[in-house]
């Protein structure tokens, strides 16, 4: 394997033999290959992109990095997982969870922190006092053996090829490229032992995939992966116009997906989380078809199942359930409707700037994350309001904070005279 | 200026400020940019280019990385310069140098080492024994002025940001990208203080530009940079699917440069080293117009009084120009032509791989050059062979390095029946 040579094979558009290219890979976990060769290899692939062999290199040989985890064979059942690609106002991992666990599947997944508007799962988490997110694969395993879940922290010895990859994308422009995206979060998901997996790919300008069409792209990159790999993966594809539920803010979010398993919350969101856990329950050991998932997800939401399981976790992780705990910003200001007709929006960038600036999110890794600030979009795309009835609600630490953020806001959103309808989920890949 | 936006830019095929790309090479030039975003930005550039206001932003931003010289000013005359792009057998300063001080105009250069199938001037100047290429910029200058030639390293303190961006373009097989090259070139030229400059832009195989049309935008490139900076610049577009003259090698090399200034040397070789000096001529403080520089020209190299100059410098560096002195490989092996006809090739790419494989050439900066060592292409391009003639030879250090070169050299030549004429001077761009 010579670098520069097989960098300018890709510049060229050739294709990168697969023992070369995963000899490149695990040089570079090694520190064997400098950054600055990394760095030239990912800008060629931003352009040339790479073959579907190509990315199932890569991917072994981020998974070959580091260690595995077969929770399947440590629990003695078939894993179910699920992922996002990544949208605002994204608790569905929070909800889903109980309802699968409520339903009888075992839910034992590793999660990230988030860089960007709002904190990863793993943040969201540590919005409820007490919550423990660094959990040994051993701790995971008997968690999950005796309650039946666990969100825990990616063990930094799983796929360190990719974490350093990452990180090298993040500060050289190349993290929107399809088959480096799918080979990131494959390789993670391979190292993590699921037996299947449901994929949430998010499509709008709140999300990477801009279009249904990359989305696609991206779906089938991953599914070809799993499939590869012996695992079976069933995407949503899901509309990130807008943000997910009402919620973008770490204990905010929490509280949503809290009012979700207990069987209330909005609609979009109980729509995706009956959704995923049923495409869930259908890929898991319990012989059920989606007809049958579905009944049973529906169920653990009416009759107190999902919640009992949702407070069995939270407590099993040092955690205390109860939402009233949750922090709560010193500053709520309410954002009345500038006009009457249909909404359109809130444009889920400029609600993804609006909670950042808030202090909801992170730019950088080290930077600290405010639990408690966020924003609610009390009305969604669809929705009628009349002029001066609530749109939104900003949570802010202090009047200044909320009054910059009300104006940034306000300009999300878009008012029309006509209702104007779109599904969420946009489609299912099996 | 954001290092990753700037980068981002760019890769979406964007247009970089000038005051932004200043200060994104002046800050990788300090060491506050890192290796991998700038190898990021490189590929990115490989992939859309740098516009024409771009290229001159990135060469300000190198000749200010760095000290500069006013050549004019110190010798209070205009100073003509020339630099080639680069191709296999070029000697050319060697013996333009002379024939330039021997008509009467300043000469002085510094030049660069050489990474590839031979070395560069320096290295080919340091075959002739006890020659010193070390000058401070006074012992240059003095040189000049008392002799009218001096041909010395690049200082240090000239253009650090080129030397390390072509280090790190060099390794993330970002080299050949018209701009950069043009911004290297001149950013050297601008920083070294020439007043007009003379550019033999290689084309053909054995050349980094394959196409005349290639070399054409790099040529059109440079002048536009060199007319920014108030420099004339009069481009040579010349022939390089054939070695340059007839030898190969350091020493082998020197010794043609030395036959050339001394009345003799191959007709390509002359034709080139007349056509350069009569352009250096026609752009300095003589006043002569094309046909008096050449006149000049012919004469010096009939008259001894270029030899002389020759002479008088490789005296004031401290060496010994006796070409007898020069160092001899142990082994000279004849290749006689494997058939009767007419000569085509040979491919210079393949006969600088014979070089270096000779030990001509190096591959990494710290490695060793064999001096005496190289191939000498008796035949040329369109010459009339018999079979058994001697076709090239091979200067080697033993028996079996000879050996291995005689097939490699044999199959870089192609004979024919046809004569297959072809110029070498291409173009002269003004």
């Amino acid at each position: 394997m010579h670098a520069v040579e097989l960098i300018e094979r890709k510049r060229n558009g050739g294709e990168i033999p697969a023992a070369e290219l995963r000899e490149f890979i695990a040089a570079y976990a090694r520190d064997e290959v400098p950054d600055y060769q990394a760095a030239a290899l990912l800008m060629a692939v931003w352009f040339r992109g790479l073959s579907a062999s190509e990315t199932f290199a890569l991917t072994e040989a981020m998974v070959a990095s580091g260690e595995t985890v077969d929770l399947a064979a440590q629990l003695g059942r078939r894993v179910v997982d699920k992922h996002s690609t990544g949208g605002v106002g994204d608790k569905t991992t929070i909800a889903v969870g109980p309802v699968v666990a409520a339903c009888g599947a075992p839910f034992g997944k590793m999660s990230g922190r988030g860089l960007g508007h709002t904190g990863g799962t793993l943040d969201k988490l540590e919005s409820i006092p007490g919550f423990r997110v660094e959990l040994s694969t051993e701790e995971l395993v008997g968690q999950v053996r005796e309650i039946g879940i666990a969100v825990a922290g990616q063990s930094a010895d799983l796929v360190p090829a990719d974490r350093k990859l990452y990180a090298l994308r993040d500060v050289t422009a190349t993290i929107d490229e399809v088959s480096l995206i799918a080979a990131s979060i494959m390789s993670k998901k391979i190292a993590g032992g699921a037996s299947a997996l449901v994929l949430d790919v998010k499509v709008g300008e709140g999300a990477f995939m801009r279009t249904q069409e990359d989305a696609r792209r991206l779906a089938e990159a991953m599914r070809g992966l799993g499939e590869e790999a012996g695992m079976d993966v069933v995407c949503l594809l899901t509309d990130m116009d807008q943000p997910l539920g009402q919620t973008v803010g770490n204990a905010l979010e929490v509280r949503e997906a809290y009012d979700t398993v207990a069987g209330g919350g909005p609609a979009d969101f109980r729509e995706l989380v009956v959704a995923a856990a049923t495409q869930l329950l259908a890929l898991s050991d319990l012989e059920l078809d989606e007809d049958g998932a579905r009944k049973r997800v529906t169920a653990s939401l009416g009759d107190g199942s999902a919640l009992a399981a949702y407070e069995r976790w939270i407590r099993a992780q040092g955690g205390d359930p109860d939402p009233a705990l949750l922090p709560r910003a010193a500053v709520v200001r309410r954002l009345p409707a500038p006009a009457t007709g249909f909404v359109r929006g809130a444009r889920a960038r400029e609600v993804a700037a609006v909670a950042m600036a808030l202090g909801a999110g992170r730019e950088r890794k080290e930077d600290p994350i405010d639990h408690a600030v966020g924003v609610v979009c009390r009305a969604k795309h669809g929705d009628h309001v009349e002029r001066g009835e609530p749109l939104a609600e900003i949570h802010a630490r202090d009047e200044a904070a909320a009054e910059s953020a009300a104006a940034a806001l306000l300009s999300a959103y878009e008012i029309g005279d006509e209702p104007d309808p779109r599904p969420l989920v946009l489609d299912v890949i099996r």
